[in-house]
């Protein structure tokens, strides 16, 4: 069965290994209606990924109508005058293929995994859903219903979901990257056939959108495929820069605290605000993963050693940065008090990790052995022929280039434990922060601090 | 001098008192060309109070242009075509008279007190306004850089500021509220004429703006002098119900602290989202009102008594409901620590009064003392003739009508210990509320808490 994902979290833990590759033959072109296409030959096996992406997600929605890129995720599958209804995904199905499809703040993407035979079909579906499809109330309603189901299952029913809801809302005092990818409930309920189709006409044209093509194929079979399909697809709208609102200067730390009866195990996170890899300064992404991987990757990594093993406060704990996007980049840092040590404990065992990160950086070993972890394990990664496309994807989907996803690993190699030291300082600011709580209730929450 | 006053803080304390006043003989008529315009008689003086308000301000901004409806209020001193530069402000310190101007999130307001004769005259110079502006670079800049000081002097240099407009944007998860009227420093800097003139040129209509006279005049003179002045200024765009987007469901308990070395005295206070008068549902926003009185208004109130007198904890505490705007109120609770308390204490002790008072309700006593001072407090403020205007054109431009405000007195005195329990219970939840802590340094918030 089709399964419509909210990859969010799946692809911060890519953007976390990195958009690490070697170099592949990767080829990108622009075809003449605008669209881009990027080919990256992989010959293991007679397969193909065959992804689209539109330069559109959540952050570019109106406000009052969060939810609508996601929501049109879902109503691409209902068919368009040429191919009404599910012709599309049986087809898919029929060969024995995959597909899926995901939105994010910055994104919205289709693919379908293929033999490779099948390849210009499937850019012949997906060019003629660029700006073919059909929406009538009869199928908008129910997929209303559907999404709302989703929101409850994923969201309403999710305390961490919830106060991640709410952390992001805290982070961003001003620009939609606050606004949850899956819309506000009270917002998502009032969608309707006129919102989706407005919002299609303004975003999904060949112009605004990127083909990946991975697997068993040339360039030049995919040029002349995509020029035969997608090549077909008059431009409808111009595409405007997306320039959404930026932060202005954070100056207050905040807190969040979610209670929740169902929460049997209290956890604390932080998000600092960070620059993306589109928005950093040279080197400075690079020197925020290396740093998210010293301190929070894995039992080796300082804050699992200290509170973990060491101090025996948490349960686990871990720091991550996501990196890929077209304005802000996250730090995440997080742990789980042991049964007879609370929030507070954990808390400032973490800020005394990091305190002491920012006042004396990292070693030379802690350095070689993260920036070589990092880098195999993005070589690694590889060997997933849809990592390796929706890496592309993501990546030019957001503002970077081919050639950044490629010099990432040259990257990674050059971080200094200066550039760590320094993007610690610059960047873990409580300032800049929101730590989030989730407690089972608030008196609880009380007695734990 | 001209004073250009942000009145968020004025008309917050006016809102306290409550738009309370007896039944002076209100005239409210509407012109042909949509102007809305509202006679207060007040034969006391021969003096008039003159005011045009706009049914715009900062919530109506557009995302990424924060700051616009405010320096738009400046801008409309710039002059027109019929009377450019300084001459409508030099017309009225010629004959003695006052001006000033004002913003908030809901409306933006203009205003001449002057001798009566002249109400034409004013009225003559503010219908040429409406539409007639003439704006040019070589006034928008500078104007650009007399914005940008008042943002340093009230603002930037002033933590109690700075704090509270990051607890605004941490209350509003989603709502246009959260933006501070004056704007975000790092999006007024890129304001230009052509933001200023499509802003005014959306907003700035007959039908879009509500006229309120008080003073030494009639009806019929008020509206024959409207009629030949205003009522020729042709409509000059429709105007959209303002819908702006809502807050979803607040689930999560926030916290937001900010650290300036100038900080001498540490205090605390927090925001519960609240309905506004407009947005309540019968009877509610007064009890609100009630509450916030019993609670923190005065030396004989509870937070004071507790905190203050009884504890020792506090130099000062209290309690006020914000009801006056179009989606949202506030109710805010603060204190400050006596030297030696920390934040910590005078917050427990906060939160042990409003649990008594969700649990207990308040007593006969407080209840009919509150009541009647409300209401004589409404009654004495009356007495200013710019007050009295200001109340009907604050309520006229979020959404309430005029007899809501002739009503309030009656709906304060009905007002029951039980509504007010009831009130306490679903408001003051602490879910839907941002504590903030005002500090010398984070370490020594750490200490203290």
């Amino acid at each position: 069965m089709r399964k419509f994902l909210l990859l969010v979290a799946l692809l911060a833990a890519v953007g976390a290994a990195g958009g690490a590759i070697a170099k592949p033959d990767v080829t990108h072109f622009t075809l003449p209606n605008g669209l881009e296409v990027v080919v990256i030959p992989d010959h293991r096996a007679p397969v193909v990924t065959h992804m689209i992406w539109y330069k559109v997600g959540a952050a570019d929605e109106t406000p009052g109508k969060s939810g609508l890129a996601h929501f049109l995720e879902h109503l691409m599958f209902k068919g368009t005058a040429r191919n009404p209804a599910d012709r599309f995904s049986l087809a898919v199905a029929a060969i024995g293929g995959q597909e899926n499809a995901f939105t994010t703040s910055d994104y919205t993407g289709f693919f379908q995994r293929v033999p490779r035979d099948h390849l210009k079909e499937m850019m012949a579906f997906e060019a003629d859903r660029i700006t073919g499809l059909v929406l009538t109330d009869a199928v908008v309603r129910p997929e209303l219903n559907v999404v709302l189901e989703e929101q409850n299952m994923r969201v309403a029913n999710n305390p961490n979901s919830r106060l991640a809801e709410q952390m992001d809302a805290a982070l961003y005092l001003n620009h939609p990257y606050g606004r949850p990818v899956i819309g506000w409930r009270s917002e998502i309920e009032k969608l309707d056939r006129d919102d989706a189709l407005n919002f299609y006409r303004r975003f999904y044209t060949p112009n605004n959108a990127i083909v990946v093509v991975a697997g068993d194929v040339t360039a030049e079979e995919v040029k002349a495929d995509a020029e035969d399909t997608y090549g077909k697809v008059e431009p409808r709208v111009d595409i405007a820069p997306r320039r959404r609102p930026r932060e202005p200067q954070q100056e207050a730390s905040r807190t969040v605290t979610l209670a929740d009866a169902r929460v049997e195990q209290p956890s604390m996170s932080r998000y600092y605000l960070a620059p993306s890899r589109t928005t950093a300064k040279p080197g400075e992404s690079e020197a925020l993963e290396v740093l998210a991987h010293i301190l929070g990757s894995g039992a080796n990594s300082r804050l699992y050693r200290s509170l973990v093993v060491e101090q025996k406060l948490a349960l686990n704990a871990g720091a991550y940065y996501s990196g890929t996007a077209l304005d802000y980049g996250k730090f995440d840092v997080y742990a789980s008090p042991q049964p007879g040590k609370t929030l507070h404990d954990v808390e400032a065992a973490i800020d005394a990790v990091l305190t002491d990160v920012r006042e004396n950086g990292v070693t030379a070993d802690e350095l070689a052995l993260a920036k070589n972890r990092l880098i195999a394990d993005a070589v690694y990664a590889q060997d997933n022929q849809v990592t390796l496309a929706r890496w592309y994807g993501a990546a030019l989907a957001t503002g970077q280039t081919v050639e950044m996803v490629q010099r990432w690993p040259d990257n990674i190699r050059t971080v200094t434990a200066d550039a760590i030291r320094a993007a610690a300082r610059q960047w873990l600011d409580r300032r800049s922060s929101v730590t989030g709580y989730l407690v089972n209730s608030y008196q609880a929450a009380e007695k734990h601090s």
